[in-house]
């Protein structure tokens, strides 16, 4: 009855079915001018993530996500405004947050259903021409880092901060999150991680995005996929799980049992490898020296010298290189931020590149509608119920 | 700068990187015992559509679906049993569709939001064991429909009605969406609907809820994707449309100058065409004959009859076939339901194809993980801002 191998039956109605790799792994879903992954390094719109990380600001990416281009002064200050502006919340939304903040969810799906909400109170939420998802684009990266903060402020009680308008998002998400304006040095950090985080080629919750979108449905169904796809552990969370070894080793002097440990009892050590970046994450490296002075007066240089041995010792022992969460979980703990956070954290900065996605898929798309091949049976017949 | 075809950039990385077609046409991206198109109609599990809508009812199917088995007597009593006990709502989420009910949004985002939120009031809603997944598939078909009701009742500022214990799914759907009992022959045809609605190989709603379900996320992450999804207009929606047309045609005796206008201008007749079924779709025909009756004791035969004569002038003059959009709108309006709540009423069944997709996916994940072929400029280096 089970045709494994049922070619024949598609055939007429396909014509050229080839089974794919599992996961779509090595297939080309769309072309892109976005972000690639090239020579060694990560390529933002043809721009190296070093160059991006030590010369830009994340607003500066954000707008050269969107438009192709790094912008001059007048549009920086322009876009920086709308931006900012839109870290204001909607006060329909807030009912809601504090009725999430409540429930037991995990943070990404108490986001998930604040971005679906936050969509309801579009009143031109179905507009998918390309100044309205450009015009929701802003909305919707002000208001991802504010409704990040907003539920971790109501999660602890506490009253929620307005933006300020003069300042950047990386300074207000901080200001905004902690209660505390940040110093100079936390916002570069913070900035530079937001810088990191924006965009990653064709990642899983960017694919999200664009499959979602292409039944040209709304900007805010798209970015809701996006965000529940990143809730995912094979996908975000890694930096989280990063933290919770660093806190299991416990201090500098025990890391190399545990790597001995890890390396003899084949266990995974979270932050390290990459399936494509074979010479190590750019934006590992670049988190690992800016981090250093952060770290020192949070009073966790310990915690950045355990990270440091763990990645000596694996590479040295096995080859292998940290990624990017490799330091984003101590990053963002030295800057007092909680590791339920993170992940919110991720979404707050890539919802930029979603919302880059979005726009290169409806200015070129087709809906995504593969096939499945059937292994299944064919030819039964159902028999009376009183027979089964 | 600009290199349309830098294959050998990617080469390093990847292997065996070859452009696909648009939208993933012809591709597969997975295999699927669930449903598919088979000679000239559609199979769940082995069974043609027509056997299925003739001889068994919706939670049969559902069972089907999620197990690969028709139930037996003592199965069809207990997921009944489960299902209708599902469509009771939880009171935590009633204020949520109180508010949602109240904004100016698309019926399908209203749906989106109502299903992520019940996704956050789920206390064990990260468990992707197969067991969770199956009763949390439970959970949402029995809520899907109850959801669907209770916006649709709240907009118009009615009372909630509770299911009943010992009546099925479409009688408790109608009755409790109209808060009028149905009669045994309009229970038979929208239970029919469910059953056709139910799935549809890898559309592009199944696809997303795979997609998004691949990063190990949460159930209801993939289901409000493929809500989110199934909102397009390229994918749920054309029911709506054909009663849009029917009333703008207005009578039987102007069907004739509208077809040829139709032909002769190249406008679209919805509901008609298929890119799959080249000799119609089985589900139109079905529907089709089912509603016959219900549509003469609405007052609507007038309505059956065009597109009946729609029908076969299109047969006769261009080739085309019916899909199942073309009769379900008439099939809904006739049972006393109104166009915007009919795709929500398509989730309602399709929530059971969904849910049999993402237990397919979780028994043998790979994170959805394609390429993006990478056509943008390489080689920039940032300026200074006062510079550009």
């Amino acid at each position: 009855m089970r045709m494994p191998h049922n070619k024949e039956i598609l055939t007429p109605v396909v014509e050229s079915l080839t089974p794919a790799n599992k996961g779509l792994e090595n297939v080309v879903a769309c072309t892109s001018e976005i972000s690639t992954i090239h020579d060694v390094t990560l390529l933002y719109r043809g721009y190296t993530i070093e160059d991006l990380a030590q010369s830009c600001g994340f607003e500066e990416v954000v707008h050269l996500l969107w438009t192709g281009k790094l912008p001059n002064s007048t549009e920086l200050a322009h876009i920086r405004k709308d931006l900012v502006a839109a870290m204001a919340l909607p006060p329909a939304l807030v009912p809601h947050l504090e009725t999430l903040a409540k429930t037991n969810s995990h943070p990404m799906a108490k986001l998930r259903s604040a971005v679906s909400f936050f969509g309801n109170l579009d009143t031109n939420q179905d507009d998918i021409s390309p100044a309205s998802i450009k015009e929701k684009s802003i909305k919707m990266t002000g208001a991802m880092g504010a409704i990040t903060a907003a539920l971790s402020r109501l999660e602890q009680g506490q009253a929620l901060i307005a933006p300020q308008a003069d300042k950047t998002i990386a300074w207000n998400f901080l200001n905004m999150i902690r209660g505390k304006a940040p110093t100079a040095d936390e916002e570069k950090l913070f900035d530079t991680a937001l810088v990191l985080h924006a965009d990653h080629e064709l990642n899983a919750s960017a694919f999200s995005t664009r499959v979602v979108a292409s039944s040209t449905t709304d900007y805010y169904s798209a970015m809701t996929a996006a965000v529940g796809s990143l809730k995912g552990p094979l996908h975000g969370g890694a930096n989280e799980a990063v933290m919770v070894m660093l806190k299991a080793i416990g201090s500098y002097d025990k890391v190399d049992a545990f790597i001995e440990d890890a390396i003899v009892n084949k266990k995974k050590v979270m932050g390290i490898g990459h399936r494509v970046y074979k010479n190590g994450d750019p934006r590992a490296k670049i988190l690992r020296e800016l981090s250093l002075v952060t770290c020192k007066k949070a009073g966790l240089e310990d915690f950045h010298k355990m990270l440091v041995r763990i990645q000596e010792q694996m590479e040295e022992q096995k080859g292998l290189m940290p990624n990017v969460d490799f330091y984003s979980g101590l990053v963002y703990t030295a800057l007092g931020l909680q590791p339920k956070d993170f992940t919110p954290i991720f979404a707050t900065s890539r919802i930029s590149g979603w919302s880059a996605q979005i726009m290169e898929q409806f200015a070129n798309n087709r809906i995504y509608r593969p096939r499945a091949f059937y292994v299944g049976p064919v030819g039964l017949k159902s028999t009376p119920i009183a027979q089964r």
